[in-house]
């Protein structure tokens, strides 16, 4: 199979190195990295099985559009997503006798199942990211008092950062009380006042994969992000633990030889049953490796079997708009266990 | 004139508001802002002079389509860049009458000169930028030494932001030594010691708008980031007065009336004279705004016309490879007395 990449994810997965000017070219069992010469160094160090080609750095597409014609195809795939117009008209230019055939997720479906290797630093990332909540848990008991949810969303930036360790897997979700109705809250100028629920959701990147986990607890001196939790308002503790509830039959049910969507169900039955269902307003997971949101998709039309290696969130939610929302987050692996919780390590 | 928008920025200099998902368009003195129920009530609140229109979340372009046709128009313009392959086939399905016409730099354009508004807005930017500098040369001068890149390069975020007051215009560059010869130089393990070359690139957004500046220095306990700079090594300091006096002759040129490229060649022909110009490897400058790289273009082959409200970077470099780099940057706005630096307020 012939295909084109640009996406540094995507780059970075082939032939484990990625800058912001490059382009990676597969015709069969050969393989071309063409970058410019602010990268040719650093691309002749770490670029694995293909071959370094350097290209002017205005224009890229001479190279590119060299290398195509000189493979002597017929077909090559690209996905729809990485290329704007621009981009893909330049890299077809004169190129018209080959057919450029859109797949949209050429490299996510390869990246799917992670190998063993991704596995680890996935357990690691997962690691590092727990580790992260646990310092902004004490940031929140000795200093949170009335800071700004602004405020405190630079503080878990800060902390996730760990002096500059880890980047981040995605700008960390800080949402308090009726804002954590919001699952994509961003953050106000409201308050941290005693007992007030704060739902954090955020992740750390290392070695280029990502985290992602989400807590949802009450502000007390002795605040935490263990799952269980003890709330004052009674119906904040009945949906607490409501999404506790779905969120352990989804671990239960996630493994190899079932359908995405059967997790999915799994979670969303035990919400219904108690009945907040109109409330669970997204997908119960996405899958988690070099992108924050990677395949599968765990959502209630999602047929896609589950396999051994498979990397993803389990992350129900209740969100009573105006009131306050709930949700709670874990990555898993499946191996022939069933589903782990990666970061347990 | 009808148009489509799509960036983030470019909605935001139409209506005053933008969010990740949402298409402006403009049909002639109509105009409609189009996004899901997320942002409805936000978008209903700030979005002036255009309609908002609630579409689907999981395909906008249902209503984009839908909007599009009602408006019988002929020809629609649309900037290549902003829409990837699938977004333009998704825009246009179904509307093969309507004929979309390429415009590359359709928000850039109408951008390019300033309101007094805006220029208020950047030279507030430009202060606290500037600011954000003199707290670095502090932290530095306190517990610099020692450091690495990597932990400077974190440290300098840290300050930039302010406690989260504001977001940065793009990610600083701190580079040491010979690490300051790359013109966009990745932090690495490198120590920052005694009487080290420092080179200091940052901005940080006010008002959604960019501030960019950088400042070469050498490192003591004394270290600031003003324009006068002693440097113990003798080929540094006669570098550095020459990339100076570059960049006070690209000030100095600037003015309404002369085309881009005069500034330029003015920074140049200085750097030529010493002989270094094969060393001043790019632009002299780039416009800024909503973007840190907006138009004009400050280079060796740009015709456009400098106008009053224009704002733009002045920033001439020379850079020995191996050995160590030297730029100096500010922006500037053209008023009727020529360039005036912003942030000096």
């Amino acid at each position: 199979m012939n295909y084109i990449l640009k996406d540094e994810n995507a780059l970075y997965y082939e032939c484990g190195f990625s800058c912001d000017n490059a382009v990676y070219l597969r015709f069969g069992s050969e393989a071309f990295f063409i970058t410019d010469a602010r990268y040719t160094n650093e691309a002749l160090e770490y670029v694995k099985n293909a071959q370094v080609i350097e290209g002017d750095r205005r224009d890229l597409f001479v190279s590119v559009r060299e290398t195509i014609a000189n493979a002597k195809i017929q077909e090559i795939f690209f996905n729809p997503n990485e290329w704007s117009l621009q981009a893909y008209e330049k890299m077809r230019l004169g190129l018209e006798d080959i057919t450029f055939t859109q797949m949209a997720n050429l490299s996510m479906e390869k990246r799917i199942i992670k190998t063993a290797q991704e596995i680890e630093i996935l357990d690691k990332a997962a690691y590092f990211g727990a580790k992260a909540f646990d310092r902004f848990a004490a940031f929140l008991a000795q200093e949170g008092r009335d800071l700004s949810e602004e405020r405190l969303h630079f503080e878990a930036e800060f902390l996730l950062r760990d002096q500059g360790a880890f980047a981040l897997s995605f700008s960390p979700i800080v949402a308090l009380g009726k804002n954590a109705a919001k699952p994509h809250a961003l953050p106000t100028s409201d308050c941290l006042v005693q007992n007030e629920l704060v739902l954090f959701d955020a992740g750390i990147k290392y070695q280029r994969y990502c985290s992602d986990r989400t807590r949802t607890s009450q502000f007390t001196p002795e605040i935490n992000f263990e799952k269980a939790q003890t709330f004052t308002n009674a119906t904040q503790q009945k949906i607490y633990d409501t999404v506790r509830k779905a969120q352990e039959a989804g671990i239960k049910k996630a493994k190899a030889g079932i359908r995405a969507y059967e997790v999915d169900l799994a979670c969303r039955e035990v919400i219904d049953k108690a009945g907040y269902g109109a409330y669970f307003i997204h997908s119960t997971g996405h899958g988690v490796g070099l992108d924050i949101h990677e395949l599968p998709v765990i959502g209630a039309r999602s047929e896609t079997l589950l396999q051994e290696g498979m990397v993803f969130t389990i992350e129900p939610g209740i969100y009573l708009g105006g009131e306050f929302g709930v949700r709670i987050e874990d990555t898993v692996v499946l191996s022939n266990n069933g589903a782990q919780i990666l970061g347990s390590c």
